[in-house]
């Protein structure tokens, strides 16, 4: 079974531009084969597209726009982890020798119909992500004593981080003032405390062991994977506190890894509201129960990126489709010390957490150098 | 490397019907399990959906309807081929052991998105498929002096061999009259020259070798497959009168079977409209460039129903989603002896043909028991 590696990767400024989804697409890959001299169209066996976009055989029109005519070809949706699960996808593709080269591209525009959850009959009139985010935060909060300040020290730091990429939605830093006095959204959840939906494209080029030293000196491997999905409507979950698909995917993907969650130098996780952070961090296994917002505020006061270094989708946006694999891209750009201004100091394992729809389902990779 | 087994399927009557995309997935699901009485939830490590629907996240809702908590949950489109492009990624998650079983399920509603191609610009206004089908007629007529009744000959053979199919959208014998006068569509194509939109789902459980026998006594296994896109837009084919990507897509197949064109005992191709049924057979080399209606009326007249037995998809319907599918379930009823009036004498290998838009894109699966 073939080790399988990323090769190569593109993307575009994350922005509120009305782009079609094709030239989205059809951007992030243009980078990647500008980042990417000795890549050739005839290279590539599959092409896969992640997003919640309506348009229909995106993967036929990005192959035709950029000159690609793949054996594999098709769109992957699930929300909000459309862009790891096609990741996964093309994992599987190479490891089981139907390909060697994959182009996964992920896109999705501001006005994403994957926003809105209209198929949650159980959320009556509560439809929007917000209402199982407002009540994730009440919940824990309540459980472990947890302040409004704790958890709007999120936001502050990954705006912050978010100013050192290039590719982010926000350029602007924000106070904790900032933050608790920002538009009330509902009891729990104030503006800055969501991410923004974006028009955003992100490509990245997966690759056999033996094809992979074509394109780059510098491969990352990915050691471990992970998927859980528990269900679909978010009241089937028990508790609000905890992260039970994340929980799954990270003990899967850290097996096969041959990891621990201690060996995790650099991760970019699913902060779609500010209290998913503390909560991934958790049921990641990087912290104890009720303890993640403490995590966060030492990695803060010691100026330590290793939390969202790109300023997770809080900072960088939230471009349903295409954020999975702009994580990965920046763990990448991490692990091969490529970062810039956004540098962790030396990292060797890196993990990256993407979720969909209030935590029902969660995919975990870990990239090593 | 694991061989990969089907040993379960599912599938509901073809109809008109006005059902929810999730009733439609359910359904063909419940099917499934109760044909494969020793499967149950427990065992199964993905879920992939295969549909044009503009819902999302239906993997999750399908398998939290029916009881899954899947490591693999995500849709897959790549429009009149998604139901074997889910197929062909089920068997790489297999084979590179990722999973070991992975239920697949197609569904699709009869006012389906995926019917009007609305992002080929170069279609000008004749964005529905009827008018590349009117093309392809006009231009295989002209090169191979082929008439009206040789391609209504495929109409009259498919829709007979669709009475025999309870699940098929038609039930009703046509004479090549009846389709000669049928209402004129465009000068080279009449109505039951069509497949017909219609709603209908197909569940297929794939799995690996050693798993097969938990759930079935008559394993059929995908011994060959290939895939081809060669465009999006239809007017990057040269040529009207052959299908490009089905050709290169055949050769991988027969390639990875070690089987001929010559070996194929019964096969399913996707016969959208009358003349794709001698067109697809010569592109998979069944039979000389040009003599394709010649093949089919000798079927026809010596009552042989090795092609299309179901019925095709002019006389089954075309649920876009779940054709792939239903067509699989086809050859695997057929390998195991099990297609009743439709049984084929003995075959022991079989070929499914799926492809999209104008045969952009197609993929060739090869079965054997």
């Amino acid at each position: 079974m073939t080790r399988v590696a990323i090769a190569g990767f593109g993307i575009t400024k994350f922005s509120k531009e009305d782009v079609k989804i094709e030239s989205v697409l059809m951007n992030a890959t243009r980078d990647l084969f500008s980042n990417t001299p000795n890549l050739t169209q005839k290279d590539i066996d599959g092409v896969l597209v992640s997003s919640n976009s309506n348009s229909k055989y995106l993967s036929a029109i990005l192959s035709e726009i950029v000159g690609i005519q793949p054996s594999i070809a098709h769109s992957v949706e699930s929300l909000c982890n459309s862009g790891t699960n096609s990741i996964v996808s093309a994992y599987s593709y190479i490891s089981s020798g139907l390909a060697d080269v994959i182009l996964v591209s992920g896109a999705e525009r501001y006005d994403s119909p994957g926003q809105v959850l209209e198929w949650d009959k159980l959320r009556g009139e509560f439809k929007h992500p917000i209402f199982w985010a407002s009540l994730f935060s009440k919940s824990y909060k309540r459980k472990y004593r947890i302040t409004d300040e704790a958890l709007a020290l999120v936001s502050v730091k990954n705006h912050k981080q978010a100013v050192n990429n290039p590719y982010a939605l926000s350029q602007k830093e924000f106070s904790i003032e900032d933050v608790l006095t920002s538009k009330k959204l509902t009891e729990d959840l104030r503006l800055l405390d969501c991410s923004r939906p974006c028009t955003g494209g992100a490509s990245i080029l997966l690759v056999s062991e033996n094809y992979c030293k074509n394109f780059t000196d510098s491969p990352i491997w990915i050691s471990g994977l992970g998927q859980k999905t528990t269900s679909a409507s978010f009241t089937k979950n028990l508790t609000f506190d905890n992260m039970e698909s994340t929980k799954i995917a990270a003990t899967k993907a850290y097996e096969m890894s041959n990891h621990k969650s201690k060996d995790i130098d650099v991760i970019e996780l699913h902060d779609a509201f500010s209290v998913c952070e503390p909560m991934a961090l958790e049921s990641l296994g990087m912290v104890d129960q009720g303890k993640g917002t403490e995590m966060v505020k030492e990695a803060y006061q010691t100026g330590n990126a290793k939390i969202n270094p790109r300023g997770g989708l809080i900072g960088s946006g939230h471009p349903l489709g295409a954020t999975g694999i702009a994580q990965t891209i920046e763990i990448v750009q991490q692990l091969q010390l490529e970062a810039g201004k956004r540098q962790v100091d030396n990292p060797k394992v890196g993990l990256v957490h993407n979720m969909s729809a209030a935590a029902t389902s969660s995919t975990v990779l870990v990239l090593e150098s």
